[in-house]
């Protein structure tokens, strides 16, 4: 044994410096450090060896990755052999003979990216078949046994059929042109970095195209949506197609975000009306010039006529010629239109309204390469919204979840928020449009209106930071987005359990103390920031802290705390019901009749609904005041709760990550009270309630607080 | 009753409109606010009216507080009337004739400011008389009656002898000529103010002078200890006379810290030598000229040879040719020397030990009317010290205790105090010179050693701000001062229950709530500052906040936190045992062998007499380290605790006072949890355990807190 372990440490040496020295996070949850010898063991006899049945680059980047992943896991690398034996793993696509010789009968799969795993018998034993009906079915199987093997689990006899739940799904990456990036919370740009040379970054780009494979990432929007014509440009472009090539192994497409604008302000055009034919031409022109460089070029995502960027509506045209126009455009390659909802504006009209009655009456309008791309609130990503309305409603258009991975309104990279349950939350959710069991999933998957584009975004929270997503505990929502866009019905609890495993220990009480953290974070921070249906009390502009009070003359009201709490002496909450702005009306039965009723009405939606007297009775016999109080005393508990579980982990992982996230976890308390007192004190200027006199005091006080001023900007 | 309630209403009106309108607190606890009806009816009976028997302008200021105080607090005011009858308040001194008629045999009394208050028979009832001595005697006499109003207790059958149980009973102002003050945290000087003339100021003046003389202060040094040789210019004693003149009423005399330089820097002598025969004789024509001016000039007060002043020993003298010089020149005029044994040079010797050493000598040596100030601990003003060796030991010499009234090492004005009890903690301190009994107390005032000469100095934490002392509730340390300088055996609940009901209300649940926190609130500051022993830990020169990291190299070590704590990773605490620097030495026994012993020493004084390992093992079974955390965490505990029961007394007391008060509640919590913080992460980079694991975590980060600076000076 003495011999293996050196062996593996000088291979370690030789061909693994990534994993050698102090820990950084840059790994992610590809570190493959040593598996303890208890759990090697029973490993080494299934992997002796390596069957690969092609060249192809995609079946090579797996071939590559297992072998070097054992050398690490186990001490030891499967020797590269032609013929199958016991303890063999086979990479094999479907077609190829040597399945049809281990599978009489031979092999179905129903999708390109779909991978069996099976354990077959052989002369004298056994082995394992990693196969798909393409090589990318093997890329993600093989990435699936080395989960298992890295989890603990038992591969003696294997039987797995995977495919993916969604046929699209990407990260969008709001990084501009700049090197910078909005919403982003963890350094600059990955892919618009001019500081380095391409060759210099390199590896950061393969292990950033491995671990999107890992989990079955296999498209990235490199831009922001609010896009910048520019990106079009022939320079750009060579960098994109760089970028694809790169990625291209690792089934990643690459797409780009454009601004509508283009044909006028790059192609210098005196029009971008979709209508007209120079402007379609630009646009073709445009289209070839990117598919000759990418012919697997995913397609466009774009913000049209949203908060000022501009769109169709400016040339008297819809959303519908403007989504059809781009999807001709991209139809002959193969390309689709992502069109985004988000719009909304400045109207005397409920703003979480708006996307709803500009969208319905397109329904079934756009072309079928177009997808419609809906956030999963109906306002702003927010720590907790009801579903959007367009979900089950949208029946004849593919419809498309955004959900946001970086943490714009929950804590920006200082807050540990774990997203799988909030992610859940909203793919669980019925919309009974078709009845009970009409979940937003089923609604989006295909499974409910048949719709051959299915897709789901996830708004990165990547950056240059040597940990890349700015808190170590973030990049588990990296991970998680990409668990749940192929496979829906995963629980929060395995999700956070596998990517523990992987990205620390296997230390059981290290995985269940971390486990239970992470799944009550979200909670936590909707409980100290917007309990209870609140919504966008958050720093004006930048998003980050507290300012229930916010009040700029000069500002539209719809982005102004008051808009959404409507706090005063009367009460607090948005009145969203039958009596008020009708958004329930947007919903389905029983849904409409169950958020109308405050008595019905969920009580974590229920001042998003519902402006409710300050001494209205809850269920529990609380008033309104002493239950918000609670709620917001809670997150601070919650809080200060993950420190003290934190704590008890010191040595049972790398000191660097411990300390760097046990200073998160100290910052997030502070900024737990920082909210807490911040909106409690603020509305009981209304309210005239007394905070109940069991609890702790604010420390904080209300005008200091509110005559604090942050220097951020709404982009890194 | 409307009719006499609508009268009050008018006499406030039209008499005092210092009553009028907003609470500032400024009028301290002479606020003389309308009693209950239930308590005013009963009074009246015993006020019909009022008996003076002379003019002499302290008898006169007694009648006119009584007047004023009783229309103000019931509502009517006594007629002044010549002849004694039922309900009368007598005003006189033993020689009036008047006593001899109302007490057959007449009045015997001790001491020119004691004093009598007694139920008298007269035809057709009672009356009250208050006799003195002097008249001094009258008008403490006066303000002990109206204090027993104010407090509701029964005036009906009274026979009280009272009597100081110090003769000079001091405040020491450290104010600066030019009107700043040291260690002053409630604005500038109220004497060294230029920039209202005398005249505006002498409100303010009078209520200073009420003040002392309701609680027997009968003295006051007008500057700073670090004092400028100008304060004996013309011009300045010209201002000094003025305000003698306005304090004498009131029983108070004015004093001076000299500069013992002044004949050179003043006087323009090349020399101070005190030896010196034009030295002496500048002494003696500046004696002269004081004394010419204020005939009752109480004397000096002289900081000698100690952190930089000038002293004998810059001229090869010593203390007691220094102290025995200026008194001779003094005692002609029969004023006083008081001499501080605040010394101490950055040697190798404990700091602790070094005043102690270098007065024992000159015991017996002084002359007689030369007095020795001592502060009662052994090195500064700490938030817990044990009592300074001098007390008990200087058996020949009179001593007089310096306590510090204004927090220099306990928050500044921004968290609250009351030192009362550590005070009570120091006067009952036994020092066992003589055997059992032999208390600070005692072995100051007279009663153990004989000495005639008895003082007690405060130093002072007033200024300018509105309400004094820049804290609403620190100024019940002003008063309780005075009280126990009068006498050291009130209890510190008695003392804050009155300064309660006199400052704020009778309102039985806010008295008793105010009380506990009050009595409580002294041991919270030691327990989330310097615990245990610690002492010292404070910010460098401004003396705020945590700083037990704090390392200058061009400092003196003995100005450094790591001089007092030691602590490593053996442990921490001073070694003042016999093993170490020995200072248990200088404590008589059974103390010294008490001191001596970890396992009997008093557990909040176990490190300044020990340093000890951090496993040591206390008596409770807890760990040093666990032990220090604990009580670190107490402190911010109890922090909280005051949060919450003041919060409980809103709407009982003026909304004013209430939420300044809570603001500084709300300050102290956030400063307890960053004095927390710093000293135990702080100390755990030696320790190197956690904190226990059921304990909340630290918010703050330990870097983050040593790289706080604070732009402040040790003067406002």
């Amino acid at each position: 044994m003495k011999y293996g372990r050196l062996m593996a440490v000088v291979a370690a040496l030789m061909f693994l410096p990534m994993l050698v020295g102090a820990e950084t996070g840059a790994d992610l949850w590809l570190r493959y450090s040593k598996l303890p010898e208890s759990m090697a063991t029973g490993y080494r006899k299934e992997a002796k060896s390596l069957v690969v049945t092609g060249n192809d680059a995609t079946q090579q980047a797996a071939a590559g990755e297992i072998r070097m992943a054992l050398r690490s896991l186990l001490g030891t690398t499967p020797t590269l052999s032609k013929g199958v034996a016991d303890g063999s793993i086979v990479l094999a696509t479907s077609s190829d003979k040597i399945v049809k010789d281990l599978i009489p009968g031979g092999l179905e799969l129903s999708d390109d990216e779909a991978y069996v795993i099976r354990t077959v018998s052989v002369k004298k034993g056994k082995a394992i078949l990693i196969a798909g009906r393409t090589t990318t079915g093997i890329l993600y199987g093989t990435f699936d046994l080395l989960r298992r093997m890295q989890n603990g689990e038992d591969i003696s006899n294997l039987d797995i059929n995977e495919q993916p739940a969604y046929k699209l799904r990407l990260l969008n990456h709001w990084d501009n042109l700049n090197g910078t990036v909005e919403r982003g919370y963890a350094g600059h740009s990955i892919f618009w970095n001019r500081e380095e040379s391409f060759e210099q970054l390199k590896d950061q780009y393969l292990t950033y195209a491995r671990a999107n494979a890992s989990v079955g990432i296999n498209g990235t929007v490199l831009n922001n949506v609010n896009a910048s014509p520019e990106v079009l440009n022939t320079e750009n472009l060579e960098r994109v197609k760089q970028l694809a090539d790169l990625f291209r192994p690792y089934n990643i497409k690459v797409y780009l975000a454009v601004n509508f604008a283009s044909p006028a302000v790059l192609g210098g055009l005196d029009t971008a009306d979709p209508l007209d034919e120079n402007v379609q031409q630009w646009w073709r022109d445009k289209a070839a010039e990117i598919y000759k460089m990418i012919p697997d070029f995913g397609g466009f995502l774009v913000k049209a006529n949203s908060e000022g960027q501009p769109g169709p509506m400016d040339f008297g045209r819809t959303h519908q010629d403007g989504a059809n126009m781009l999807a001709g455009v991209l139809k002959p390659h193969n390309g689709v239109v992502m069109w985004r909802a988000f719009v909304y504006e400045p109207t005397n009209s409920d703003r979480a309204m708006q996307a709803y009655n500009e969208f319905m009456p397109f329904d079934g309008k756009f072309a079928d390469n177009v997808i419609v791309q809906v956030k999963n609130g109906p306002v702003d990503f927010q720590p907790r919204e009801p579903f959007s309305p367009l979900f089950g409603a949208m029946q004849k258009t593919p419809l498309m979840v955004e959900f946001q991975i970086t943490l714009e309104y929950l804590g920006h990279s200082n807050q540990l928020a774990y997203l799988a349950t909030m992610w859940k939350e909203v793919l669980d959710a019925d919309t009974w449009a078709l009845g009970a069991g009409s979940s937003v999933a089923r609604a989006t998957d295909g499974s409910l209106f048949g719709n051959e584009l299915t897709a789901i975004a996830g708004v990165a929270n990547i950056g240059r930071d040597i940990n890349w997503c700015g808190h170590d505990l973030l990049q588990s929502n990296w991970y998680a987005f990409g668990r749940l866009a192929w496979n829906h019905q995963l629980s929060s609890e395995q999700i956070a359990e596998e990517w523990i495993r992987m990205t620390f220990t296997n230390d059981d009480s290290f995985v269940s103390t971390l486990e239970e953290v992470m799944m009550r974070s979200r909670e936590a921070v909707v409980s100290y920031m917007t309990p209870m249906g609140l919504h966008h009390l958050m720093g004006w502009d930048h998003h980050y802290g507290p300012e229930p009070w916010t009040d700029l003359s000069w500002a539209r009201a719809d982005w102004l705390p008051r808009y959404y709490h409507r706090a005063g002496e009367d009460g607090i909450g948005f009145d969203r019901s039958s009596k008020g702005s009708n958004a329930v009306s947007q919903y389905f039965s029983p849904l409409r009749e169950m958020y109308d009723n405050p008595a019905t009405c969920p009580e974590n939606l229920l001042l998003w609904f519902h402006h409710l007297p300050w001494d209205y009775r809850l269920a529990s016999g609380k008033t309104l005041w002493d239950a918000l109080v609670y709620k917001y005393y809670e997150g601070v508990e919650q809080a200060r709760f993950f420190q003290k579980e934190w704590d008890k982990l010191e040595g049972k992982i790398d000191q660097e990550r411990f300390e760097a996230i046990r200073y998160k976890f100290k910052q997030q308390t502070k900024e737990a009270i920082w909210w807490r007192d911040a909106c409690v004190l603020y509305f009981q200027t209304f309210s005239k309630r007394p905070i109940p006199a069991e609890l702790e005091r604010p420390v904080h006080d209300l005008d200091e607080l509110k005559s604090l001023k942050f220097d951020l900007k709404h982009h890194n």
